[in-house]
């Protein structure tokens, strides 16, 4: 049994017996299990849930639609009372199953239901295990802005179990792959060397590949929990990916955008920016953007568009005083923060993805 | 210049002249700060805060309903749209002026806007003085339960100025009133017994109990921050003041009750309890009956009521495992907490307190 500690608890590995699960519950005495999920962990993640948990407790499942848009308070809303109805007291437990949106969405109904109750994850999708397993974020987005409303508060423990990925649809693969690339430009260049040649990673290698990632965002957030230094790095490719998640999410005519697929992009225009404001090697900004491109499908960004986008980064939780910084690149592994970027290179970099 | 000094924070006693408030924007460097007002506070305690702080800087007053009617998301919603709409963003501060309400409200809006901003807390209410002023706790509504979605989190600072109380009707400071008496009770006799005499009680020495009263909560509170022994004593007259304060605010045929005023009667019927349960003389208990009866006025509560109250009682957030938990008194300044209380006597508690 691997785990990884991370601030005040474990991120488990588990193999088809959540040993440590049933021996948290069985020192906690909670007062009553809740399990969250969505309409497609419900379907597609909660039996392998109860043939490998092993729990012979009784547990009431809660349902939330599946989706980003769903993301919301109205959600929230729905989740607090059905655990009002429910009975859930201060010493109930919350268990999510499900991706980022039920564990960051989750997280945060029980940190506030009755000032906080404890919950664990039990992330189902690549992009959940690698990314919202440590770091202690949670919530929702507030309209169109991401992540508006949250708090950091960590769950009791984290369950990690690559079974479950064997639900999951390529596409939501390669957005939690998108990450874990990411993990590699900002720490671990032989790390990003591996995860390139996407073609040749065997599925039987993804969990060693999970814990290294899991590893390089924990030594990261443990550093630095409140993103005041370090942190800021895991935001590499996010400043402008974010906006244009956040663009795709709204925009009636546009067919929405995965996480890693904005991101992807992102993390191209930003080593584009990073070679004109920090002396990242073209060559190293080529080999990104030809990586990310050989992953993930191109996206059709119009002049119109770009303007839109580009107003939603003022919104960004990361940007404080009206100014947009940036986490760039001064070499693969090695991310410099803080960078003011001024307008014209952001429209030059739309630019550089495109052609 | 007096101040208690809370966990990670001090509670300020200012006289016409925020100078701890100045110094604290001073070394801050906010990139910009917004006044969480009601339309009550707005029009009786802004100009004030604005003739005794001296402020220079600029400031966004953004504006809710006043009233407990109005402490839940809907209104939250309101005021994190705003603060994303004016720009804020993780450097910016949100001073709360107001009552528990909007320092409760206030608060949450600001632990959970962007994962957490800074805020400061201006009580300008008796209760919110005496009770808002340390602890931690905010939070909103769920509907008809009380502060059922909240978070424990500390302001930066808090600001007591008595001026405020100038501008406050009689009954909400009598409503403030009980959370004084309340201290005495579970906590220093002699201070009851002071107070015990409402009529005695000259308007220059409020001050004086305003400071004690906060002293005697802040040392409970530093104890016990989490609310898992001590602090449980504060919830006197709580348990059954909550569930008749959270029915007389929905049931449409019913005059809503201050906070005071509910708990006043939660503190009668915990009294006879008391002398039930846990030895309370039955002297201490009639000077109790009235003590409160003196100060509030009599309620009517039909057989209907009280069934109702006590189906609410079970929602409270301070029971877990589905038994309502009471703090009772064995004397006065001597409580004791976790006592389970059989439902036929709170029937005659309410008989008690009818007759």
């Amino acid at each position: 049994m691997k785990f990884i500690k991370a601030t005040q608890y474990n991120v488990e590995f588990v193999e088809k017996n959540y040993q440590v699960l049933t021996s948290l519950l069985a020192s906690k005495n909670y007062s009553s299990v809740y399990l969250l999920v969505d309409s497609n962990t419900e379907e597609n993640c909660l039996p392998i849930f109860l043939q490998h948990s092993g729990l012979s407790i009784p547990l009431e499942v809660i349902s939330i639609e599946a989706g980003e848009e769903n993301k919301h308070l109205d959600t929230c809303m729905g989740v607090w009372e059905s655990l009002s109805e429910l009975g859930a007291d201060r010493k109930s437990l919350l268990i999510n199953l499900g991706g980022g949106v039920v564990t960051d969405l989750g997280g945060f109904v029980a940190s506030t239901f009755k000032r906080g109750i404890d919950f664990i994850n039990i992330p189902t999708t690549l992009l959940s295990m690698v990314d919202a397993s440590v770091g202690g974020k949670t919530g929702v987005d507030l309209g169109p802005l991401k992540n508006q409303i949250g708090v950091i508060n960590t769950p009791q423990m984290v369950i990690v179990d690559p079974h479950y990925l064997e639900t999951l649809p390529g596409e939501e693969y390669r957005s939690g792959y998108a990450e874990m690339l990411k993990h590699g430009l900002i720490r671990d260049e032989e790390y990003w060397k591996i995860l390139a040649d996407f073609s040749a990673i065997n599925t039987s290698d993804i969990e060693k590949h999970i814990f290294h990632s899991v590893g390089i965002k924990n030594e990261v957030v443990t550093e630095d929990p409140y993103e005041n230094g370090l942190r800021k790095i895991l935001n590499y490719g996010h400043t402008l990916g974010h906006a244009i998640e956040s663009y795709f999410l709204t925009e009636k005519d546009k067919t929405t955008l995965l996480h890693g697929e904005a991101i992807a992009i992102g993390m191209i225009l930003e080593a584009y920016l990073s070679t004109k404001l920090c002396g990242l090697d073209q060559g190293q900004c080529e080999e990104i953007k030809s990586t990310f491109n050989s992953i993930y499908p191109p996206v059709d960004i119009n002049k119109q568009d770009i303007k839109d986008i580009l107003a939603l980064l003022i919104f960004d939780k990361k940007n404080s005083h009206g100014k947009v910084k940036f986490v760039l690149l001064e070499a693969i592994g090695k991310p410099v923060t803080d960078i003011i970027v001024e307008e014209n290179l952001l429209w030059e970099a739309f630019d550089y993805y495109a052609n």
